[in-house]
């Protein structure tokens, strides 16, 4: 696998820095100076409408943000790289509304429900913005009675959650899902679900990281469906969380107590089975058990699953709490919720908090000092000379005609260092020189903006020439 | 440039139709039956919470939709050329907040500000979804005292429009616009928006355009900003509109009665400019001016252009409206309503309309009958034999962690004529057979899906030579 950010370069540190840095929540403008409360201006600028303009306050709402050019950047290698993942595993790609019918929801978070954003009633159906991907996917399964789907979707959720943004939690955030549903061979797609995580954090290069499957839900599935005496359960709790996994059959057949023991056997075959696969997968040494980890969303049924990462930058854990960066699970109820005659199709899916993945690696980035380039332009056209805007936008429609990206100043008669260090600002790296000597000998002045070398060649060959050189970098 | 969909096979033709066929807003389920009309049905689900579970509407919203994963592939080719084109003009990619502060959208958007969907006072600030991409860019401009800025956003917005689906308008729909802020040298960036325009366009096959410039707001610039004598307005308006802007300045200079008009010359003026520039970048042709279009939003400032396709094929002229599938404009003054001080920034850009070219290339993918494929899988790991899913997962895992797109059934003990029939299917080109005389003999066969011609090749040699089938074909 490539390192994730090959095409950065070292110029853009600065400017990822100031972003980075920038309190991007509150711009305080005018005279009027608001303490360090967000709130508190907000609540002033609404109370007071008919105030004068230069009171209000400009900002996104509480909990959300703009995401500048330097950041998207990072985020489209991140989801490029996620979505890659679920497309190797077969996934189809699905969308949905933003927001569902409000019933939709209702009943499907618990105690999380009061952090739903409803729609104002304007006279028409009650609406809530989407919480998650998973409660829409089942009700398009129910809704479109799909009895079988291997699907992916990436897109934005909202929770009305206290915001504690230096901890990178947002009311506004991206979720990348990946879900299998349907009726199969137990324990094959979940063991997938957990290959594909392992894959997700590889492929990112997040350092190490462990899957954790909370050992209460595990004991639960034990006594209450494969009714496994209490202190039994526990005697294999006691292996599991010791052996964090990876030896866990042949320790435990070795075990007379359990082996002995019919029900524990039973019990324990699904986990047999799963880490059976997992080791066919390669990861069975990244899978371990937790007592501490609590249940998720109400939706889930059996074993949910939560990544971690063992080490973070120093830096990142002074400003950033880490915790899980993919979490997933079982969910075989949910679908027969929305399914008028309660039909149900079991689920298994996962999803990566690609936010917190977001924030380490501009963290690291900001650590390592690499600079990111924002646009992908190839070549600027310049002129040393006046009164060349003409021959200038008639060379860049040649340029982009033919596929090239290109971009120009947008002024009649630019400074050729002024069009020069443009080019070293945004690390463009080829510049075509027209003037009038190259006009009258029908050539072009082909410049490396790193090497500063320059040559000449023939108008007519200029698309070849350029594309051979830039095949060449 | 290559065909938009020469990726696509025949064999989704089925499926894709019968997506386009299913009436995907109402689903009527349970013994109550609903007449046409949906609101009653909503109203009535809603009204009785407590209703037997039967009785409830599973739905999507009214006026938005699922994207089935058929109608994402199209989606993500077209999205994809559209911002292939905006990186070649040297765009940075900007997000914003689904949803802006209320007072934000205020004032912006004229009689239709009763369109913007409003959320709920759940006891924090007043917030509105944004009802495009253009007053949040002014907003972020504002806010971040960006004086310059060159920058792309693809995204949805939400407008309470009466839903007419047929037609294609959604309340949920994607927008993609392309922007250039600043102060600059007349026209030059303007003239760019058009090109990008016609590239887009050009680029996806749609048909000939053609670009309308509304003759009344240039008359209204000349007469009013000017000083033009609206006879002398009219007189300049016979001829663009007779000759649609083509060999406008040559004519318009060979008539006396304008060019020794020292008023008319001036109000020429920019008009010249701006077709001396198209003229360079290969376009005039493809813009004329329209004496019936009507401004569009409030915050435009002068002269504003729509994009308009000139023939579209017989079938998509009976069940969708398509009119303007591009719009754009001068809107200067948008940014001084944010800016406390009023300083402005002039911004010009265009939007996309791809919503509109969606419904087009389905409609002729429907006609041509082209098939899509919902995956992207390279390979299938199949076995004739039983009890081989040990060999299946570590293969599969194999070609997983070398990057090759594969699958297997979730299965046991699965026939082998079953794992056939989903490849053919699905449109996987190779299958990978693994059974008890190859695992002895230490090969694989690899079998061609179309073709049927199997292969035997030696186990460790099986991820190279997929990677060489996969790059042959």
């Amino acid at each position: 696998m490539m390192p994730p950010f090959g095409l950065l370069h070292r110029r853009a540190w600065a400017s990822l820095f100031g972003q980075l840095l920038r309190p991007s929540v509150l711009v305080c403008i005018g005279e009027v100076h608001f303490h360090s409360q967000v709130s508190e201006a907000v609540l002033i600028s609404q109370l007071k409408p008919h105030q004068e303009k230069s009171n209000f306050v400009i900002k996104t709402p509480k909990g959300t943000r703009d995401l500048s050019p330097q950041q998207m950047v990072v985020r489209e290698k991140i989801l490029d790289m996620v979505i890659d993942c679920f497309k190797r595993h077969g996934a189809k790609r699905l969308d949905t509304p933003a927001f569902e019918l409000k019933e939709m929801l209702t009943e499907k978070y618990g105690e999380d429900s009061g952090l739903i954003y409803d729609l104002k009633d304007q006279g028409g159906e009650l609406l809530s913005l989407r919480y998650d991907l998973t409660v829409p996917f089942a009700r398009y399964l129910a809704m479109n009675k799909v009895k079988r789907m291997k699907r992916y979707q990436v897109g934005k959720v909202w929770r009305r959650e206290s915001p504690t943004i230096v901890q990178g939690r947002y009311r506004e955030f991206c979720q990348c899902d990946f879900d299998i549903a349907g009726q199969f061979d137990p324990m094959i797609p979940d063991a997938e679900c957990l290959k594909i995580m392992c894959e997700v954090l590889s492929g990112l290069q997040l350092g190490d990281f462990l899957i954790k499957i909370p050992w209460k839900d595990v004991r639960h599935e034990m006594v209450a469906k494969k009714g496994l005496a209490p202190e039994v359960a526990d005697r294999i709790g006691d292996y599991v969380q010791r052996h964090g996994g990876v030896s866990l059959v042949e320790e435990m057949f070795q075990d007379s107590r359990l082996s002995q023991n019919k029900q524990a056997l039973e019990g324990l075959g699904d986990l047999r089975l799963l880490f059976e696969y997992l080791t066919l997968f390669g990861i069975a040494e990244k899978i371990s058990f937790d007592l501490s980890l609590a249940r998720g969303l109400d939706y889930y049924t059996g074993v949910i699953y939560e990544a971690v990462l063992l080490q973070t930058p120093a830096q990142a854990e002074e400003c950033l709490s880490v915790g899980s960066v993919a979490a997933g699970g079982r969910y075989d109820g949910l679908v027969g919720v929305f399914d008028p005659k309660g039909h149900t199709v079991p689920c298994v899916g996962l999803s990566i908090g690609v936010e917190r993945i977001f924030a380490i690696l501009e963290e690291r980035m900001k650590t390592a000092g690499l600079k990111i380039r924002t646009t992908e332009t190839q070549v600027f056209v310049a002129t040393p000379q006046k009164n060349f805007l003409h021959e200038r936008l008639k060379l860049i429609s040649e340029l982009w005609d033919a596929g090239i990206k290109a971009e120009l100043l947008y002024k009649n008669n630019p400074k050729l260092l002024t069009q020069l260090h443009y080019c070293e600002h945004m690390g463009i790296p080829l510049v075509v020189i027209i003037g009038e000597q190259e006009l009258k000998e029908g050539v072009i002045k082909l410049r490396s903006v790193a090497s500063r070398e320059e040559v000449a060649i023939k108008r007519e060959n200029l698309v070849a020439e350029i594309q051979k050189k830039l095949s060449e970098s």
